[in-house]
């Protein structure tokens, strides 16, 4: 996979102009509140495993519309209350088993994994149990980017968020959890909504933005012919009259406004050859990045980016920043 | 693309046992009467073309829960209703243009085109504006194939099979349609369809039923790796745990079934290096159709089939049935 | 699929020098006579369909070398001749069945569709019934592109254009047909095909000119990997040797050429993501045309363009053109 | 690439029934008379290389309809005549350069290679000079399979083959070349008309008849879809009431019937992974070949075959019989 | 994907005749006496992580040739040592990093483990640490799979083979170990390979045989197209000579021969749509075992097989038998 | 396959800087000097074929290490010694057969051979005998490219230059060539090879440095996403922490530092669509060339390059050259 983006010596700099509609404060503060008429109601259901070193609960609480969604608490067997990572999942997979989420609780962590809902039932290793209930107002592509895409209100990524949000409160309420310092991360679609969370909550320690995705998106569709980004241009070419609408959708939800709000540490990463989610589309998020910031740079990577290395660095990012507390 | 299914020379007498849930016809009566307890508010708004020869609406009417599903009626210009074929369409696709339906009204027939709730958002030429509010209950695979599909209640064919038998309804609810002659059909989908609607209301005329999918499910999925059946294994290979489910769930929709309460004249065809819809899954169905019959194979092609060679036989079948009228 | 040519903001003002021969037209003006030498002959055979809102006829006529050119003519019912479009066809297909051209018809124009000789054997959908019995003087690659490109006398295209402008004067020879308003258009090669015949008959009314092949050779060639355009590659990829002549050839045969000399009104439109007739290469030759023009542009589509919506655009401007006749 | 033909064992028993025209004896003797109206007139040109150990000519010659065939004619430095080997060459290949045909040479025979006409304006690495001047009496799919194919008398391969014939014709007419000792063979289409020649012309010494296309159509077109096969299906699966005319005109063309009047030492190979000319068409024609014969399989190999070391087969079996002249 | 294979139904009684050679017993005993003059030396440096929960251990230790073979041990926190799991790897994979090796620390089990030789320098997530300084003495194929393949001495997994019996050792070196509890496991290569170690070390507890690689080649390179089996196919396919070679060297090495000596517990599992290791090849070696043994079978998966799901079966499966201990 | 790389006109000034370590020059003498304790032993064994215009020998001798290297030796039938050209071969391909290296000694010329270790099991054409009995040091991706990479001492392609030097030797050291007029040349990686030949043994006459390959490895890794540059970036897309030691080792095999070293005549090509070794990575080295140079450039053409009209070009250099002697 050849280099395809801006020369990698000018994404440093590169901060383009974000198209930011004028109520974007106002619509996510509303629709937060108006989520917050479903009491959030959490459920934590001990699970019985094989894996003595942790204790793992399956968790159900009521994100966007009352909805119910799923996931799993992880924690250590510690005595009191330990630092909390809230984890999102890429694109298409689900919570999968709880033997996919030991590293945080190795390292002493607990980790509460966020389900996105609908999502879960194709990526063959880590199946989801959480439906998205509320459906669509229109034709849609396949895939989850243009349910709802012609209006905000609609949106997929409006519950999701909203979901998302509200898993910081669900981590909050299990003893086993420091209440007080609880990060968000994720990885693509998970490093998405972790920094659209990260600013919509300024209350959580650290964001792990991991190449993420929904961020840039009108860059994001010029460049690249993968999927899922492809999937709102698959929706463009089909409905020909809807592009305005459908941009002006996106800019309620576009990473790069969340990033100019972002205050708490964060750590990036990019990988040069991620035709996924292109280096520039990372780097603009970064770049606007208002708080305390590093990014890590894959440079002969695509779209998994840096992997184990980069797990090793949210390690060590997030052990030194939890160790002061 | 060679021959991968039965001898063609067997296909004729293929006649495999169905899977066929005891309350079959309990579901179905079921789902259709509560259905029933939405008005059906059919709407037709003349739409303005520079086509002079027919007339168009823009139809709208409520489907499965209330729903809207939109629509084109396009008639001939006619002193007096004519008979009507409804159409209902292949996967992934939407309504499209009027100009798009303009065959059957040539040839004295009004045409209802019924859109498939959910979908015509990515198929480039034939854009839909019907969504599927409905949502899932649980993760899906991506596409339309697997939402809901571990409940035959909240599985999504069920409301697109109310919404197009509903359509017969607002056919003959317009004044230039003889509701005394209505038949239906389509291809692939949209034949899978029409074979359904033409079991559930046996007072349709005829059925075309077109290299049809949705029909033979436990076959097509063990020996086709094409989409979109593959959805469904997709969604198989995730969760691993899900196949008695997901079977109970399909033997409630599967085009075997319908084909054995099917009396109504029927054309099918099938081609015999299809891989998306396999020849062997459509004889099967034509050969369990209880009404008078007739197939159309054609040894060449795949999905495509006969293309216009099967839409002169469509037309010459339909027009020796109206010609009785 | 990325964007991949010029930026669209420099595609209005892109106009690259031609690369014309000082014989251009003498070349055509010759050719043309030659053809005249034989009798145009052109034979209307009634067509018997189910289609009963308008008369169809299976048209052959003498083309270039007196050779038999097939098509279709379809006309509306109407009292009195009609204004006609005469249409040709894109890349590998033929005319196939007259119920793919009721659009026009049901506009209230007649359709005259003229075959690409040789073409029409392998597009599933739309059979043809004309061959090319010149053959060619010199190895070839696979499909027309090459055949006889090492001569301008010799080249495909040369009769291929000839039948086309000949089919203009078989329009104007049908009863059907009001001879003093024809127009012509095509999309792909048929917008290539279109764009000559329009440059070649001043006389005809309007030129559709949908995404046009043909055009803009040298800079097609090094810019899209995709067919058609790739023959001409292999062949020089091959024939190493034979650049200059090639070049030499298609400077009689390129859209840009004709463009140059066009006066009717013309309709382009380009597709932003077209890599089988590059945006770039649509655009010079809009930007060259002499007459009145305009062109729609479709931000998000690859090489099927506006699709429906174009048809709908052509719809509404042959009609304002036509009713002012 | 597993294996897909019929088992291994069963390949050595298989013998199909031919489908075989009354007259196809009838048919090739009058083809062949008609051609010999035509004087062969071969021009042997001297082409200047940098080989020293051979002298090179550039042939030329009447093929079918008088149409000039290209071709090259390598003889080794050599006092008195030599024995001949006529090779025939792959689909869409040309003679490409002297230095591509040593190795008879080498081996102490002269080569002619004789062209296929229209082809070798796309393989990158051996160019052709030879066209096809009698083009298509009707629509063709891309490629040179269906050129004619609806009429015996227009198939393209009846040229090609009379072209081949007369190529014996044409070593035998060189001085250097022992007219009484001349072969023919080929691999793939080179081998396929190896075969037909050696069926027509009983005075050959012997046919090398390598992985042999152009044999056992009915069945290749149904078990493989791969090119150049293909050809024939994507005429097929366009023009689908054109069947019976298709393969009534393969009948005459078709190598089972060429080799069920073999008579002179022919030397086959297969490979039993070959998707390009499955394993069990070549065994049918090797079985059916009436004369001595040979044949050597191998397993792991696709179309490719013995490569190199078929080469050597091939040398050591002609050597054997030329040795004894 | 479509099912391939044998149908599922015949699977379990599938027992193929095994190709097996007189000597070996002898080949592999006299293989580990040789290996055993190297001395061990396994070095275990404690690795330094951010995981609180486990002991982490840098690993190295004298595989064949004495060369150096590199590894991880992750063991729980515990008082006193543990049952142990030596882990071998899939195909290409290296160990990757400690935080990839959780689940069975989480369980309470230590895990050895033991790096493939030369593999671990591609596949992005896991690198690798350890060559195979011993090389080749003949031309290869790219990859593992024939280097050294004609000649059993000289072939790749006789190192492998031998590093991996050697790690049983390496893990009851350590103190957190209960040497006398140890049992081997993994999936594709990783289960070819504990294959091998059961079948050649008796005294280890249980083997998790997960769709393992290396069984039944003789079957697996004439179904599948796949890599790796394809890498031996393409050698075959140039050293068409070597057949005989190539397979008496594999008859060394092949599952079913280690299958037929099994005699510790396994737990296997196949995947009926498996194409990289067909699942007739593992239900082979399954059927061939002596020892106890259960298999999972995974209707709709591929090579990915139970993923997760089969993580706890086995978790289940070593559980129980170690409970015991 | 559009131009993708710099564009044409400036590749003639493209001159980029070199990356040179400081001991490049002692490094190749050392290595060199290593070597020459191994005694060349050169074997030439008659080989028997059915050639009767050669002589072919099967040739063996003490590369890298005093390790066999195989290859042939094939001289024409001559009175004294003849000029030789050491041919060196493209990426995974092995020596092939007799038949295969039969241009040169047609033309006057011998022609050796030489092998590449470890390569030559794959290709179909050209089995190859040769193994590369070191080794790797460390974790390899598939393939030879990063076999050693960590290190230049032990990196794979230290001992294949090496092993290629001795080959000018070897032919020195048969009777029936010129020893005083020997040249280098190959294609793609044989073409690399050469170039470092070239500059390694000055004595040379002339290189053969078509399409080459292992030049200007920084930007080759950089612009194209095909093998085998790609195994370097798959490794480094594992190995994420190893850019600076594999980049420091191909400072010592970069083409670049070669040409910049070299003062015999060299004949390049470079092809502008070649994407598996890029026209600027050729101009580069070329541009660095100190001696006589000169270079075709093939427009259409991919990686094949100018195939037969290069070795037309071949034939007529090294014939000047050689007349001349």
């Amino acid at each position: 996979m050849p280099l395809f983006d801006l020369p990698p010596e000018s994404l440093r700099d590169y901060l383009p102009q974000r198209d930011e509609p004028a109520d974007f404060d106002g619509f996510w503060a509303r629709t937060l509140a108006e989520a917050g008429a479903f009491d959030l109601d959490p459920v934590f259901t001990p699970y019985d495993t094989a894996l003595r070193a942790v204790d793992v609960y399956d968790v159900s609480f009521a994100g966007w519309g009352g909805h119910r969604i799923g996931g799993w608490l992880v924690t250590p067997k510690a005595e009191g209350p330990v630092p909390c990572l809230v984890h999102y999942i890429g694109y298409s997979g689900g919570r999968g088993f709880p033997h996919d989420h030991l590293m945080w609780p190795a390292a002493g962590f607990a980790v509460l994994v966020v389900e996105t809902r609908g999502q879960g039932g194709q990526n063959n290793q880590r199946p989801g149990v959480t439906g998205d209930p509320h459906g669509g107002s229109f034709a849609e592509a396949q895939g989850m980017m243009t349910r709802g895409i012609l209006d905000p209100e609609e949106y997929y990524y409006r519950r999701v968020f909203t979901d998302a949000v509200r898993g910081v409160d669900v981590a909050a309420a299990h003893p086993a959890v420091d209440a007080g310092w609880i990060a968000v991360g994720g990885g693509s679609q998970g490093g998405g909504i972790a920094q659209a969370v990260a600013a919509l909550r300024p209350d959580v320690r650290a964001a792990l933005i991991d190449v993420p995705f929904l961020t840039h998106f009108r860059r994001a569709v010029e460049i690249t012919g993968r999927d899922p980004y492809q999937e709102i241009v698959r929706f463009l070419a089909t409905h020909r009259d809807g592009a305005e609408r459908v941009f002006r959708t996106l800019s309620y939800f576009d990473g790069l406004n969340f990033a100019a709000r972002g205050q708490v540490p964060a750590l990036y990463s990019a990988a040069l050859m991620d035709e996924v989610c292109p280096p520039s589309t990372v780097f603009a998020a970064h770049n606007h990045w208002k708080g305390p910031k590093e990014i890590t740079v894959w440079p002969w990577n695509g779209h998994e980016g840096g992997g184990g290395f980069q797990r090793e660095e949210e390690l060590r990012y997030l052990r030194k920043l939890a160790d002061g507390r």
